[in-house]
């Protein structure tokens, strides 16, 4: 059974009429209502002590979803380390949205992770580039989203090691919007559906994206690297010299 | 001097009003109008023995541009190979527009390179997703043309070594329009803008990056790899054991 | 559960007495051995009608594995053809050891898929270079083989889409001896060990690596993309210009 | 012209004698002997103020090179900001040997660039496995170096853009030696030779190399890409809404 602990700042639920309704359990809470059907679901918020994320918690997580958007500065750097260090050691990580824009997401990219961005109500088409790709499995060739922000390119990302998804969006933008990396011993995994104030979570192909990137970002069971000082493996043949 | 042949499949031309108005000189004459300008170019066109395409004409050319469409059955297989063999070897080869169907880029690709289509006189804009790559020098952030065949996607082709342009076109759709590749000493870009009755190679944006990618295909001066049975390197090891 | 076929060209086994002794009831014997204790397995040969590969068989099959070496061109190209277009239609695909120069396999890369080669009963040393991967799950920093053929770069492929392994020879060379690509919506494995009369496919970890290999390959369960002509999704807008 | 920086941390020159004896003029004096034949060459090292490279400095700077090792720590996170920074907007940036563990490298790669290493006096052989890459232009399919320290897999850095080199050793190690990268506008190139003691900077091969990379690395002339609130570029359709 996969281990999933979602991390949601939780703020704009507080405080905004409209993401209150849209998700009256917080994100957090709508993103655990779909995943709890296949996986184990732990949730953490920023208010938290340590953001929900202690030592222990990350030490049982195999994949950590990351929901973020006005509060980035206040997620503090030692759990940032503390992310950054267990994604190295082969946890998995999903980035929703604008979490694009996190501390722990920017630290594994190394780039700005830039774009441009509208909220407009208008609706967007999240197209599959990768059909052999696990996490479009059940899809199909697009997801047509009833509303979505508009995010477009530039994104300033690196070059992922895997496009999936790329975002039409009607004001005549484009966006990479499903793209995985791998870093250290983990795996990563970006997409960008996911304003709080529109009901994309609800959405059955999101949800199937989402559990299908959870899957895929499991950890390997492996050795962990080793790494440093490293005696020759051809002995002999020193030997002989 | 970069030596570039321009290779037209040339039917289009003397067949349809529409395209000999856009295009009087063929297609081949409006590339080669502006490629002269900075390289020493040279054309070719299907109807002429061995499509033009001979074995010193190649040797001779550092880059090879191929726009076909309705005629690509008609292209020899023993021309083909012999493309095919000089990409291996080094040559550039830009591949335009419909040519994604063309024998020597299915042959290069391994993949179907089907793709969706669509004739509708609307716009398009093509997104520069790759600022720091040499064939987006000078084109800014995207390419708004005023008439494009609608491509879209799943683009049947093998993930591409660099993704440079993402299409958006008004009816819905995205296109990986610019993509590069690499195969054996060869480097390969594949650039969506040209349909035969749009004024797309009139577009300076649209010279500036062919005019990159020649830049950009250039052989690399090099020894053909060593391929075969190898000796062992390591001699001395051998004697001592 | 995972549908295998095996296929072996089984002319080594035949006529050479090293090869009878090292896999007495063949190579694609030896591979069934270990993967019917994961998967279904079939297994194929060169001298059955359609060698082995009718299309009833191939649409039963899930993944295909290939090993061939001294009849690669007796493969009939109507049969190619076949296996080609199964991949682009979700197939999984692993080519073992000398099955790069297989029609099969130089048809999906487009490159010569030419290389170093040199028989010479030293040891070969096969690093992990991609710890997150399933491919190398339970297969720790390296594989150890007493003996393998050495293969060495340059290795005519395109680059892969993941690099998993890269072998060290004794003799001097190096070789990228586990590559992924994905290929319509069909994925490929393609992995170096596996000379006729070495042991490889008797090491544990070799073994463990194709196991996993199968897995990764799997068709991914996805509507086949639509190609071809494309009415446009944003109805509405049309109508109001 | 091309305008090239040279950082070296230039500490192992004033205390080691068996530094001071194969660079006496510093490891910087000696790649700027080189790089000066075709480039506008300026140094800077970790003892100067801002250790050399102040915004004026850096907004001159088209590539820079970085050679580091022993005081990675006393490098100024505000200096490591500023140069991140220039690469994101478009300088060049080549990493030397040991600076695989600089601030610089690491916050591009967001990873540990951890790797095994050993100083054993031996040879090393350094494979081209990008044939068609203008880095590797006149360098031949290998470049044999008498004596490097070995670097070993796994190197933790995120999968290249591009693989250029790998190395062999002959203690039974091989490494990613040649890899590029894109961050934002700015291109990236790690190149491994080059320990403190051995004469790999004399190395004609490996000089081609270098200057080859600051070719690659120049920056692209082009718009930096606008971020943030976006208008819609589609006007008319938002009005006929």
């Amino acid at each position: 059974m996969i281990h999933v602990t979602i991390w949601n700042e939780f703020r704009h639920e507080k405080t905004d009429k409209a993401v209150q309704e849209m998700y009256p359990k917080g994100i957090h809470g709508q993103l655990a209502e779909f995943l709890k059907e296949d996986f184990t679901v732990k949730t953490a918020t920023l208010d938290e002590p340590e953001h929900g994320l202690s030592e222990e918690v990350l030490s049982e997580t195999d994949v950590l979803l990351w929901w973020g958007h006005v509060a980035h500065d206040e997620v503090s750097d030692e759990v940032v380390a503390r992310v950054h260090q267990r994604v190295l050691e082969g946890m998995g990580l999903i980035v929703l949205h604008s979490g694009h824009f996190s501390k722990i997401f920017k630290k594994l990219m190394g780039t700005s992770c830039d774009l441009k961005w509208r909220e407009d109500e208008k609706h967007a088409r999240v197209w599959n580039v990768n059909p052999s790709h696990p996490i479009v499995e059940g899809v199909g060739e697009y997801i047509d989203l009833e509303k979505e922000e508009m995010y477009g390119e530039h994104f300033d990302i690196p070059a992922p090691d895997e496009l999936i998804f790329v975002s039409w969006f009607p004001g005549g933008e484009v966006f990479r919007s499903g793209v995985t990396y791998r870093r250290g011993n983990g795996k990563i995994f970006y997409f960008q559906p996911g304003h709080e104030t529109y009901p994309s979570y609800y959405n059955e192909k999101v949800q199937r994206v989402i559990k299908n990137g959870v899957r895929w970002c499991r950890p390997t069971e492996n050795t962990y690297p080793h790494y440093g000082h490293f005696e020759a493996l051809e002995k002999e043949e020193e030997e002989t010299k």
